[in-house]
């Protein structure tokens, strides 16, 4: 049974825990603080050529999304999302259980636009409803779309122009940024958007999100509130050692080429064996709606999660490809596919 | 220069790095789910002696108190904690935040006794008071001492007896556990407590505390507010798989008692050396009371905690050691040591 | 000027401030806890035939919508609401602020089904998403449609099935309850929800909210929960006052008929002078759709709201009726509409 | 039986509900915007002489401090109070229900001194802990005590060194400012404190409190706060009118000299009968030491609240008079006090 049920199935690039095997024994300070999480920061500030950034290491996806906007938002201030976004829909009311309203936003491709946007701020008109403040987008989507560069400009001017707040989740930043769709550098997200992170859980690493803080009013006083959500990390050089040895040259970035192009081949398999998508996501994601009796058969060898029923014959199913993803697997997967079809 | 300042200047203890390397490709369900933790889950309830108990293996201490107390309380129930408790002083409002009062006891041994308890529930008639709910203890103490059996007895009686809950903090529960006074098995607090963690970030792991849920009625849903509160690990084997490696055979307690030991050779030294300490502790925390010229000459070789200014001439500082502790080095401190007194 | 923009544009039924007058001087206990409310409470818990139900005075509808929900709810419980609910769009993400999700479903008619319940109830699966726990309704709906008892029976049912707590919130229930098309007895709602207010400000009060708890497990310590929230009113006999003469012999009834009356009276008028409906509402609100120029006119004279752009030429407005409003007013307001359809 | 229990026994002043009867059926607008609360505001801006000041005119004490600090505060900010301080005891941890950590000080007047706060900021270093934000004083103190010109622009002026925000709990404010002690005039609270609050529901009012924000960085938003804590008050016009009334011609003051005068017979009667206080307060509020059967004899004729056992023998009570005390029946009381000791 190979799994592509997720990114997170294995454990480390080797090279990461090699990392800390060598360091082991070596006293550093505590909470972050150690030369290793330094130097980790140094170096995303120059990957983003912002060196003036504030760069926070945390533990996952979840807690970076909650201490961001705990610390950036009073209480009254609102978050715009997508209706597939993860903090509205996949965080046990994380955000809310800080104090804050996610305002919910229709959308077939799991972005937002800047007439969503507009919108929102429109019929919000006073002190009776929640102000929205902030713009949450992920990058990819939830469902393997990408941004393009114009797209991220022109929702930068519309915040920028309502005075809200632009933050992208990153948890799958490398496969977005290497994705052959894509337009953006890693400083294009620094020089547009308040605040985004660069996910390394799904990217590589043991666990660890590295939070970029572009703007200087959202920098105040933030490690206040990663101490008081639970995100103060003791041995903060884990976390340092894991972003170091990933961005030190580029390794970051290989891996997530690695993810897509599994997802590539696997996408050609399928369009070769003649299926159709529930969406066209050019990510470690992908989409495939297949009839059920296929499913069936699949499940037998593979791990994968049924994502929506189409109708009583069909149903779209989420493969996932990670660092991890032996090709082999993957050609027997496409293999098996383009029997099953012959053989029908 | 060596680091006596806290026990988590180091990594992980090396058997458990050789366990995450040697599973580090295999494919694992995600969130706790897989069977590394599922094993580290059965075998520390084997060793409680409490089959019906849940456990979640969390991150950190502060994640694990925050997430416990939001879950057990309803907003109008407050915490009672010694003066010194962690949850009181240095998490940073981690509690309220949550939207839960500490009520402060003062208490000079760190320790809270069932009289303290007694007059807070007194002192609170009505309903514009809270409503004392939960008694936080931590064994061994912030200040390194520790419960009898009998105290905990005591304690746990006029808990049951006022319908509160008691909970122990246990990010040095091994420590606790090794001191040469203490007469208490873990089963014990498995027997005589609601809720409990065993530390494993200062206790040989790279980060981690085994939360034990024993009393029935907080078990509810509590994986939910895992994830509401950013602790929901997406890598949970990573945790599991050092929970076991801690406990298949007693590693916990050895590496406890070596820190413990390391700890008793300080002490010794130092008493032989002529000084006195702020405070009896019988853990892997020490608290000497030096001269300042004298900490002065001993900060060019050691660092340490300055804890609390005595009088003009005198401080108090704290020396932690931990599973990583290396002997020689404390000997040499202690030989430092007596070498300066004799030179006086 | 005439206003038809609210029903709490005037003060208080002229029995209400009488009653007040001539209890001015009684020295009272303070807190809700003086003879006054105890006998509203009587009062109250007759009329719904529930003995055993517990009842709080309290002073507007949000405070009371956020006090019950906090106390009721532990943080990981959402809230399943209406598109066009109070809760969810004009109370400032009041209940996000306690620490819940506002979970919204489409509604034509500002009306909760069943089968919507049963959707999301479906929808949320697991502990990366929050559980939904409170079925929020208001009876009248914010935009003046009543439930019948078939439909309120059926809701009850599908809650006690799925663990729900089903509230009702009654800004306006005494117009509700004497709309023509009613079949709902107050007594209903106690025995068919778990928690219901009674609307006192918008019903005849100065101010103040009748909360009704049904159910035996959500009245625990509630007094704290409204202490906290500031909802703990030192005068408490001025709110025990206010629902004692309400209710001493059916005022409160005869006053939403009032405004009942008046509504009908607009309805009739604007179905003569040929004019639709946004929503077909038998209550104390009244959405006509008008040309724009003729709104413009009738704004020369009459306060009202615009609710909703219908098309370039026309919209939708807001007319209210209240215990207040003068017959003769509504008359001429009618006139009006009927003299300008005529010369057009 | 007399009550002397607290200051809020009776209704309203009959001038106040005179004003709420003649305007009854007025219509205006809701949510304080009426001419009514308009003009309160700006009268209210006239007394204090600060133009540019933000008055918010809410319903109780409690809720004004609860929505203020949670307003004013990030919620890793905390607040300072005195031990005896309303907000730190007497609100169900209503501030903490809203994220905010309140840091207790001994204090054995009910009084904050200068060194008292540099003391809490010293003690909080880093972002382990809470950041001190906001003093909290009452004035008068919860034990009838008052601040003194030059002791609160000492408070001032430790606030501003230590970017403090400086808050006054003026529940009883009139009386404070009515004291044979006091030196401070209104117009002084606005030039040296941040933000105060004006006491309507123990100083004549039904009910009200009147939020003085003097800082401007507060006030930004700050009925969005209003709304979503449950204290936008839809009649709106109840508060105007009742602080309309109140200011217009100093009946404010007025009636807190009444309380007071009322007060001073009361200790000048109890120190001509022999007894002793457990406080030297100045304002309405009376703490004398009795023997507990004299306070027995007391009890059949008057209610009055135990407030401190002071030996075997002995307790301290609580005497409170307000604008509605009876000269006559504090005669009699001081009357029956003076024979029970000749008597004896």
């Amino acid at each position: 049974m190979y799994s592509f049920k997720n990114d997170y199935s294995e454990g480390a690039h080797p090279r990461i825990l090699e990392a800390l095997i060598k360091t082991n024994m070596e006293q550093t300070a505590g909470y972050g603080l150690d030369e290793y999480s330094e130097s980790a920061i140094e170096l995303i500030k120059k990957k983003i050529k912002r060196n003036d950034a504030e760069v926070h290491l945390l533990v996952g996806g979840t807690q970076t999304n909650l201490i961001a906007m705990a610390a950036f938002l009073r209480s009254h201030e609102a978050v715009i999302s997508a209706e597939t976004g993860h903090v509205l829909v996949h965080e046990t009311g994380a955000i809310e259980a800080t104090g804050h309203k996610v305002i919910s936003v229709p959308s077939k491709d799991g972005k937002l636009k800047p007439e969503n946007i507009a919108k929102v701020v429109e019929q919000h008109t006073d002190e009776h409803m929640v102000k929205p403040k902030l713009v949450y987008i992920s990058n990819p989507t939830e469902i393997g779309t990408i941004y393009k560069k114009e797209e991220l400009k022109q929702l930068s001017e519309v915040c920028k122009e309502k005075d809200l707040i632009l933050y992208v989740d990153g948890a799958r930043l490398g496969s977005a940024l290497c994705s052959f769709e894509n337009d953006l550098d890693i400083s294009d997200l620094a020089r547009l958007t308040d605040a985004f992170y660069i996910g390394g859980t799904k990217g590589g690493a043991l666990m660890g999100e590295a939070l970029v803080i572009c703007k200087d009013s959202l920098k105040k006083e933030f490690r206040f509130h990663v101490k008081q959500r639970g995100g103060m990390f003791a041995k903060g050089r884990i976390l340092g050692m894991q972003f170091l040895e990933l961005f030190k040259d580029d390794l970051y970035f290989e891996l997530a080429n690695h993810a897509n192009k599994m997802a590539d081949i696997l996408r050609e398999g399928i369009k070769t064996a003649g299926f159709e998508f529930m969406i066209e996501a050019s990510t470690n994601q992908v989409f495939p709606i297949f009839p059920n009796d296929l499913i069936e058969k699949l499940q037998e060898n593979y791990d994968f999660l049924l994502w929506e029923k189409i109708d009583v014959e069909k149903s779209a199913v989420r493969l996932v490809t990670s660092w991890a993803t032996d090709e082999d697997e993957v050609q027997k997967f496409v293999n098996q596919l383009l029997n099953e079809v012959q053989n029908n």
